[in-house]
């Protein structure tokens, strides 16, 4: 495809996406396929003879779109939030055109200084500790995902732990990992992925009301750990739990990492973006502590997956865990220790110019525009609260500090999974579901530029017409 | 950014690639930035108030295009090609646009079932042994990188060679890996990161002609561990090592890893696209023996960073390895076993709608276009590796099975060196180096679709002349 060809086709992309956006609201959210239709419209094998643009993209509305669940649907509640913005999606395709890869600094200088500029950038915006800027001995990165970055982080602090030994010799000693009850699953994985198995995870019992982790019974674990000859080695704490977004009491987990010298990383993958709000800041109290950080600008900060910001307070640990220097990567620069090369900061070698994505939407928005996306996503949280609290059937199971809320019908559990089924299958909003002390409880969480409180309201509708239907209008029926 | 405003600023984005494709050719293609220089052309910080988006355009060659290491630049030839194509750029803008997650079958089923066609289709396209083929117990999945590829074959490996404790336990025995010397650092990388730590990795000697793993080595190096009490885990084979291209002895190590019960992973990560043509498919031989393997579209088959093609011949005990299932990701089509959830095939949750990318490049080229852009390659490095073998003072060091040559200067380490960084400084053509035999060498990569016959008969004009200011024309300075 020469540079004519693209410029032709490029702009009939651009103008599908723009018709995508403008129609998506009335699409159902998601796909009404079974499993294996959308492979049973494409042919066995690839073309034999190249085939022109215009076929494939109209392929595309027969083939893919019917087998979309649509994330960008302003009715979409599931999980959390994963909101692109036009700034977003342009950045990507500037950095897919220019096609350079940043795993060391000298295969693209820009690559790698825009983002430790960008990640400098963020950590301002959030008010985060000074450890974490590139100006002292921290600094950001971007990994795929907060995933990734738990896992990097444990291998830095199974280094740490192991007293330097790690990296040349493995897991040799049972080394322990702690998180609440609600920590995110990626946790266990990056636990297993390292080689600590998972058992070597500690669930650790959190507070029956506000669902944070409960500082003694780290403790306890701690102690009870190191009694049985096993070593500690990291604590992770959230910021914005999955489940309900709950929050961990970081000042006590973190005096109790300082004091038996554990790292401490800090997973606030959903609910971190909100420090950029200074009304918000409290959630991060006591991040001071923290050995690491993250969070994810693709779930509420307008960004595209992929996109997680990880800062580490001691750069030069992280790097020495995980660098690997064969004779056809060593460059002049790399050999002066002047420049950092990110792909001794992550898992895989190659990496794309991701940090584009930052720069744009942060300029597009500016400070002011993204508090105001996060002003909205909680004020309609808040909103929904009321709605849900002003309504007997229906009970709050959590607190909602920032967009997600949790309830559930009082009439139990066959009833609050029928419920969820049946607004889902309408296609007219979305949601998941959790379980919140063994009960069935549905998550509604708000987030997408492009829901208004006219969406929130007519859900509630939605939900409290179904509710009808099968509790009645008092939740009485069985 | 609205639709229309997307539509507008799409159009100028897509306008500014087709221009800077036009013209890159032009470029130097190395930035002359020290280091520091891009990062001192950005503010401190983020803006307060958001910003118009030519604006934010114009600082792009402002600020970013100077810091460039432009690798899609005909004349380089460093490293290995990662080469990009029209319909990769357009098909990643699309995978941006829909902004969809694919980390569960049911978080928007397309994705996931085009990604599995896709890999059938290549797997067709490359002739892979039918077990790999998702019609039976095997599967593919695009990782990121071949690192994560390694990285998450390893795992796999360590679960079946721990009988299933792995899981839970975690690495409670002295587990080893296998590669030759050539083998890539993601190889020692994957090791550290699963707990291996860098000791666990043995390197195998190999054949001093051709840089193939010794199979006799790799026997003697496994009875060793053997020996030792520790446990064989993984062979991982490569074909087309980082180095030289050299390829390892499949039916050998794979007939070696059947009789002792060892994963075998063959890493094909650049050479793997070679396989498109059927006169090249004898570098694949005996692959039939491999439990997993792994190529890179990113980087010799015009598809853009990042999409590594990897496959395993048996889904279930890769999936038993990596899952997790916490609440808030059960549905009912995971519950029924009847779908994949590609989450559960690598390192990460959350992942992007890469087989868009597949899709439009194997449409748009048809089997024919990747099979002339492959052979094309091919060719120009048979006429390189003809022009230095012609001339006196260089030396080929290796063979050339596909599109890379490695040379010297007979008149040794220092001169080699000298012309590297002398035709680099020039920034009309780039090559990277490695060392062969201990020696100083020369690699030049050959891959891109713009690269012509002119390009590669200019960088050796280039090259010998300043083979000439530095040895003269005899090649006798010392
Ligand atoms: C608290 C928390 N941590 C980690 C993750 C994983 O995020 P990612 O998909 O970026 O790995 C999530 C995803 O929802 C999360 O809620
Ligand atoms: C043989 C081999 N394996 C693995 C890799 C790593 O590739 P990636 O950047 O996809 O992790 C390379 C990169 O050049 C390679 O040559």
């Amino acid at each position: 495809m020469d540079p004519d060809e693209f410029r032709r086709h490029g702009h009939a992309m651009v103008d599908w996406i723009a018709d995508y956006w403008s129609t998506v609201a009335q699409r159902p959210i998601t796909s009404q396929d079974p499993p294996g239709a959308v492979a049973a419209r494409l042919p066995l094998a690839a073309p034999e003879r190249g085939e022109e643009f215009p076929a494939i993209l109209a392929d595309l509305d027969k083939v893919v779109v019917p087998g979309l669940t649509h994330w960008q649907h302003p009715n979409f509640y599931g999980y959390f939030p994963a909101n692109i913005s036009g700034p977003s999606v342009l950045a990507d395709l500037l950095s897919s055109g220019l096609g350079v890869q940043g795993m060391l600094w000298a295969t693209s200088p820009a690559c790698t200084e825009v983002e430790t500029v960008m990640m400098d950038w963020l950590a301002g915006l959030l008010d985060l500790p000074e450890r974490f800027r590139s100006t002292g001995t921290g600094g950001g990165v971007i990994q795929d995902s907060a995933s990734s970055a738990t896992l990097v982080a444990t291998l830095a602090a199974l280094h740490r732990a192991s007293g330097g030994q790690w990296r040349a010799s493995g897991v040799q000693r049972r080394y322990r990992a702690y998180t609440s009850t609600q920590g995110h699953s990626s946790i266990e994985k990056a636990a297993r992925i390292a080689g600590l198995g998972a058992d070597g995870v500690r669930p650790v019992e959190v507070d029956p009301e506000a669902f944070g982790m409960r500082p003694d019974a780290l403790r306890a674990a701690i102690e009870a750990d190191l009694a049985a000859g096993d070593v500690p080695a990291i604590v992770v704490a959230t910021i914005g739990t999955t489940s309900t977004t709950a929050i961990d009491p970081l000042p006590e987990i973190g005096a109790i990492c300082a004091e038996y010298g554990i790292w401490l990383h800090v997973d606030a993958a959903y609910a971190g973006a909100a420090a950029v709000c200074p009304e918000l800041r409290w959630t991060h109290a006591g991040l001071e502590y923290a050995d690491s950080y993250c969070f994810d600008p693709h779930k509420w900060l307008l960004t595209g997956f992929d996109c997680d910001a990880f800062w580490v307070a001691d750069r030069a640990g992280l790097v020495e865990a995980l660098t690997v220097m064969p004779e056809y990567l060593r460059n002049a620069a790399t050999g002066s220790g002047a420049v950092i090369d990110y792909r001794d900061w992550q898992v895989s070698l190659g990496r794309r110019f991701r940090a584009l994505k930052l720069w744009f939407v942060l300029r597009w928005y500016g400070a002011e525009g993204l508090r105001a996306h996060i002003r909205s996503g909680v004020a309609l949280a808040d909103r929904l609260a009321g709605l849900v609290r002003a309504d007997d059937r229906f009970e709050l199971v959590a607190p909602h500090p920032f967009s997600l809320v949790c309830f559930r019908l009082r009439a139990g559990d066959e009833q609050s999974t029928e419920l969820l089924e049946r607004v889902n299958a309408t296609g007219r909003a979305y949601l998941t579901h959790t379980r919140v002390d063994g009960r069935y409880t549905l998550r509604m969480a708000i987030g997408a530029p492009q829901t208004t409180e006219a969406h929130v309201r007519r859900t509630w509708e939605l939900i409290s017409d179904t509710a009808t239907v099968l509790v009645g209008p008092e939740g009485r029926h069985s």
